[in-house]
């Protein structure tokens, strides 16, 4: 039989197992959400930010003498435990929770009580010698706690996934090295158009990986404004004065991020603007990584009955029926990522929507929401770079032929013999299944040297030699 | 210098232009609201929809004798003269307006009573002989009246998208008889994958809009269901007894709809689950519709350096620099409706959402979405059956080839000589750009008899002869 | 050193342990899609399904003399393991995957194949014996079983869900009549509207969760079209013939669901209407849910400086630094599943359509949102009608005494003193704060036996005695 | 009889009434798209970009000597005509269109041919001296000169949203001021917290308004990145060298924007990013905006059985059936807008992922969704300002008197008397019905002195006196 401790709160007595490090209010948390049966500790960057923001608040607390020496240097030492990734399977309650973040601030209050404690030779649940509430959280409230540690795991989430696309980016890049000179047709409304480089075309999607890529660095920034010291709605109250400076500069050093705090804390407290903002750019980034993925899918379309441009390396089987078949099982897991991402963000909105007066009881929702978006899009970006776009082929042969196939080229003979000339060669063309240059030697409307000169992929592709 | 006439209210008087039909409220409202510049008498079965309400109300009222005949009768034929689309151009309020439609209501009431004046000899605004709140709306609320009137015009709305659906839905499978033994690829995930003919593929579409067609008429009967008698918030609080059934059965002779009493009157005033319902459907039948012009666009691709397995017919000129280019525009129209339509639903989302207590406010904007997105996309549907799908002409010989040279035939030998075997013959088709049924004889897998009758392409796509 | 075997595809030879089910499909999906984490075994009726499916095709196949008795035997019996709950944590590939479930497909083909060998006296990966495509996946597709398999893992979804909703509507349901006789004021756009009582209030709610369960249910039945035989698109190439009927049979048998097989296969193969249409339900469900649990908050907001009309019951301690707080944390936690639900209805939207041609690559993604969505909501609903609405109580007091001092009242006089009479009175009672009925017997609009009989609260709220 | 003149195009001859100034191309256009009924006048913006564009391009064709001086200056001319706000009714195809904007380049092109062929002294459609095609669209592509157009637009648009929102920040900030010393409870899950002022409350609004409308500004910038120059695809075919930047140098004078030419024209060609980046911060303003609705009419419940807090102006009637109600009707309407908006979003991040290859075809309904959701949500906020934010009232007595009789207050004696004894207090309170400060002193745990300090209202509110 597993022995166990009673702890008590506002609604009685409970029991808790003895020697675990989270507490009542733990307890009754998990006991009022079994959603998703995913526990915080599945975002370890959450786990950390708190860690971190409790090491400061403790540091503040007792650089202002509010808190002695023997209890913080213990409440301290449990703090970077959990920043070294110690302790995290304690904290049990579940992502989706109701109480704006106040059962994961509880938790973390719980935990690192307990492990203070027994770092300080007592037992878990001995919180006469030093207490959750009275100590741990000393100064604070779960609505600037909270709020700060979402802020410092977004930041370390959008650092992951910003690598992540960088890796993509110039995996992209390096391929439209490789393609510089293969000409091909371009297409507008999936029509052929005229002339360009397959190089071209895949530095177009090194170039929006990277511009999406600063924009989201861009968008980490407003995350970098902080609350704490808001405590419960931005009045600081109960809070030492000097006790936000202090707390402030303990997180930027514990953290090594240039974190700033807010003009208004009012309006910290209750806006998670930063966050619907975020999850923008992010569905921005979303939607660019699924286009790319499409075209992808679209450019290697065939084998033998679709476009036929470039070949995706094979990564598995494609089909349980069809032998031989392949398909671009990568791009289409990044697109279903996107679909998800585009979906969070609504989620998003909403939660942020349905704020009301002083606080946003909702962030939980917009943390997993982010959280799991990140994390899914940056290992997308991943995978789709190291066993798809590294090891795309071209079929420069047959895109070549396509060009000079192409009833696109008369759009650059339009300067010299008129649109309406150029309509009537293109229609009789395409009527006719013949060739451009063809029909307008045949009309000698140019000399066949002009032509030549005029129709040089190369040339009409705008390739710098 | 134009006339005017005095109104009053509880904020006090006004000027309202002499010969206007609408009053006060009305006037407030165009001030309160100018938003989208559009008056709510750009839906036109909304206004109707309003006039068989007040319609049935007056001759529940006159029948059960709260209203003298006199009075009655003038409030009759004002309302029959809306419905045969006069006054609409009074019907002045903006279709995005605060207050749970009351401006709408009051708008109606108004217009009705200043007719209904004239009509009894006297002047707009003589109040005192029939007024716009104590004759008109008798027994009523806007929160009854609304909802009602907005389920009638939605009920409408769902008739003609329903009918233009049809309308694409038989043209597609015409086309389908048409195409009936045009072999092509079958392709999945955007691979080559087995024989199927044009007419199966078009016979599919036909199949979609249909199914959604029939959930989009179920949907609408859903909508059947409404409040009227409710009043303020479900109570019946001021509708007298009978009046309910009256008010009910009046209105199914004036509109020819089987509607029905809600049997939770608190419920069905307070509930705007019907129209969420209603735009998850049309959502449904915006993305299938959606995905139909994906696949005639991607199946036109080309015209050289693509599909190329179907023509759309030429609408417009496509470029205003490409000469002869003719791109998929109609399909293009469709898509972008259906993104509204997709985008609509979100809005009817939230506003539903945001309901509190005994009402939702928000009806005006889910009103003003589902009308739109069922309008544009009825008209979407239209163009696309006449300027699209109607002069689809098929490459049947570019599509028989690929099916004869194509890499997915080898699935059908799975049975015969093994998916192991099998897979053998596609790598080394690919690889050397041969055909699958010259490897399967170069092995001697099959006889050459054996092997023509598999591979023959209508028994592959199965195809009833 | 753990031991392993060799297994062989298309792309090469690979080392997989020598003990686990699964094989080299299985073992290359893992290493593409490194996304979230979370194996697909985390959706136990998805893999039941799987299981259900596979079964009804080997039973299938040996009653057309497809596959030998031993094999088929083999087969059956793993398959019956599966269903009983065994072997789960063999299904390895992660919920998020290209490639259209076939990652799926080929897990459950190499774990039943495997498990069907050892039960046949053999090792895991000794396909010559019993192979996973030739045998396990006979006749059969990716594209008919996976989808086939969502089907009927979503129709398992719905059930739990449908009755989760139920349990919580009968919660509200009893509430309902608990607070029958309980008078308060209605409101309108959050305004003080006319009495109604607080049994018709939560009566409401029971009535929107039933209806929309019933929507639900409705929704449930459009998936139980499948497409078990349609093969790779549709044409059924390489299903025997008699192979459909009696698959779908068996199916019927093992699954107890009345399925039936779809009119047009190829329909079936590419179309997700059916789960679009469910996301739509269940996000209308999502919606009401959201709008009962703000309308909760909203009635319990206080407890002093609130609406302050009834009190959730207190399952944790609300806040780490004003103590005593209570807070709605199981509304709350509820509504953030709703806003997660309304999120997906998007993704699933987008998923859908970006179907192409004969088959929709992206149903992995459909499938894990609304799993996930269902499930959450479910649980959310049960612990709001067991952490919360079983124990909400009702200041009756404070409700009777708004009700008689509320300007709304004099709604009910309006037929009797007229709507501006009563304008005037409601004016000057706002102004002046004074009650209605004083100031109507003020001016002798009414006698004071009239007016009590008028302003009864039981009377007004049409509270059948 | 309406007297005509012929014009031709690719597909034939069609007849055109003599006097308007737009062509075939425009009149096949409005054939095809007959969705809306609404032109693309009805965004005056669109119509004066394009002008601007149309007036950049042909003055950099003149300094080129690419188009002579006499042509020049009437096509000069008559886009300056345009600008002034000029023939703004001959643009008029819908403004939902397929073909990527096509339509409404051609619709421009043949209205500023035909005005300058009427200020040249010739009638419309004589082509032959001044050709739409060849000389108004001489070195573009409906592929440049579109975006670049839609992007100056949605730079005008955004100026005036801005302009707007600041209008209302800056009535939030003097209402601020107003309601400094007024004491009331800050609420967080919609429970009494601790103490705040109403003057904070208003800040907060005022400050998130102008933080999102710096976002807003922000996301403005990198819509001033064009393509013009790139033609068809990024290539830059058949625009001269030196085009672009004398084309991009000309549209900054005429437009006194600081556009910058795009450093990839591929990317900028095809890219939409720009626009769901805006569209993603556009949805912020709606929600924060949105939110701050949903507070005002929280904040103005009642007015008796509600929060009665503050009073917001009545504008209008509120009820046809409750006399004397007043509605929260103004932030209702911007509530409103706001779920279009957000709805709009959605569409517009469909649009852009269905984005393919060099180009973005639905660039009509980004445009569409978001100029009216920038215009719609402009006018609320204008409407919100001036007919509801400026005559807000507050009830001061009895926001103090909640503060005075609040269990919140018990919270600022947590450090005094500890977390553990605050919270039985606060019980004790909440059972009894007793005040906080009566309780501590009956318990003796503080002074009747220092308590009075401890809970003064305007030092829990941390006002700065």
């Amino acid at each position: 039989m597993a022995a166990t401790r009673t702890e008590h709160d506002l609604l009685g007595d409970r029991e808790v197992p003895a020697d675990v490090l989270w507490g009542i209010h733990t307890l009754r948390a998990t006991e009022n959400f079994p959603i998703t049966g995913r526990p915080i500790s599945s975002n370890p960057a959450l786990i950390r930010a708190l860690a971190a923001v409790k090491y400061a608040a403790a540091a503040a607390n007792r650089d202002l003498g509010l808190l002695d020496a023997e209890r913080a240097d213990a409440i301290l030492t449990a703090c970077r435990e959990i920043l070294d990734g110690q302790w995290h399977d304690q904290f049990v309650v579940d992502v989706i929770q109701g109480g704006a973040g106040t059962s994961t601030n509880m938790n973390a209050n719980e935990v690192i009580a307990n492990r203070a404690l027994t770092l300080l030779g007592h037992r878990p649940g001995e919180y006469r010698y030093l207490h959750p509430n009275e100590h741990v959280n000393l100064g604070q409230s779960t609505n600037d706690v909270y709020p700060t540690a979402c802020n410092i795991a977004t930041i370390m989430a959008v650092g992951v996934l910003s690598e992540s696309m960088h890796h993509l980016q110039k995996t992209f890049r390096a391929k439209a090295e490789e393609f510089r000179t293969v000409v091909k047709m371009g297409r507008t409304q999936l029509q052929d158009a005229v002339p360009m480089t397959l190089g071209q075309e895949f530095g177009t999607f090194a170039v929006m990986i990277e511009e999406d890529r600063a924009r989201l660095e861009e968008a980490s920034l407003l995350v970098h404004e902080i609350n704490l010291g808001a405590t419960a709605i931005g009045t600081g109250l109960n809070a030492a004065p000097g006790y936000r400076e202090a707390a402030v500069r303990h997180l930027r050093e514990v953290t090594g991020l240039p974190l700033v705090s807010a003009t208004d804390l009012f309006e910290a407290t209750q806006d998670v603007g930063q966050f619907v903002h975020l999850s923008g750019v992010l569905k921005r980034c979303a939607v660019k990584l699924s286009k790319v993925c499409n075209d992808l899918r679209l450019l290697s379309s065939g084998p033998r009955a679709g476009f036929g441009e470039i070949d995706l390396p094979a990564v598995q089987a494609g089909s349980s029926i069809m032998p031989g078949k392949v398909n671009p099982v990568i791009p289409e897991v990044l697109n279903q990522v996107a679909f998800q991402v585009i979906g969070q963000d609504v989620t998003v909105t909403m939660a942020a929507e349905a704020g009301q007066l002083q606080l946003n009881a909702f962030e939980p929702i917009i943390m997993e929401s982010l959280t799991s978006g990140m994390t899914h899009l940056g290992a997308a970006c991943r995978t789709l770079a190291d066993r798809c776009v590294v090891g795309i082929t071209a079929h420069a042969a047959h895109l070549r032929s396509d060009v000079e196939h192409s009833i696109g080229l008369v759009t650059a003979l339009n300067p010299h013999i008129g649109y309406q000339a150029a309509t009537e060669i293109a229609k009789e063309a395409l009527d006719t299944d013949r060739g451009v240059a063809e029909l307008v030697l045949e009309r000698g409307l140019l000399t066949a040297d002009r032509l030549e000169q005029l129709l040089r992929p190369e040339h009409l592709a705008n390739l710098q030699s």
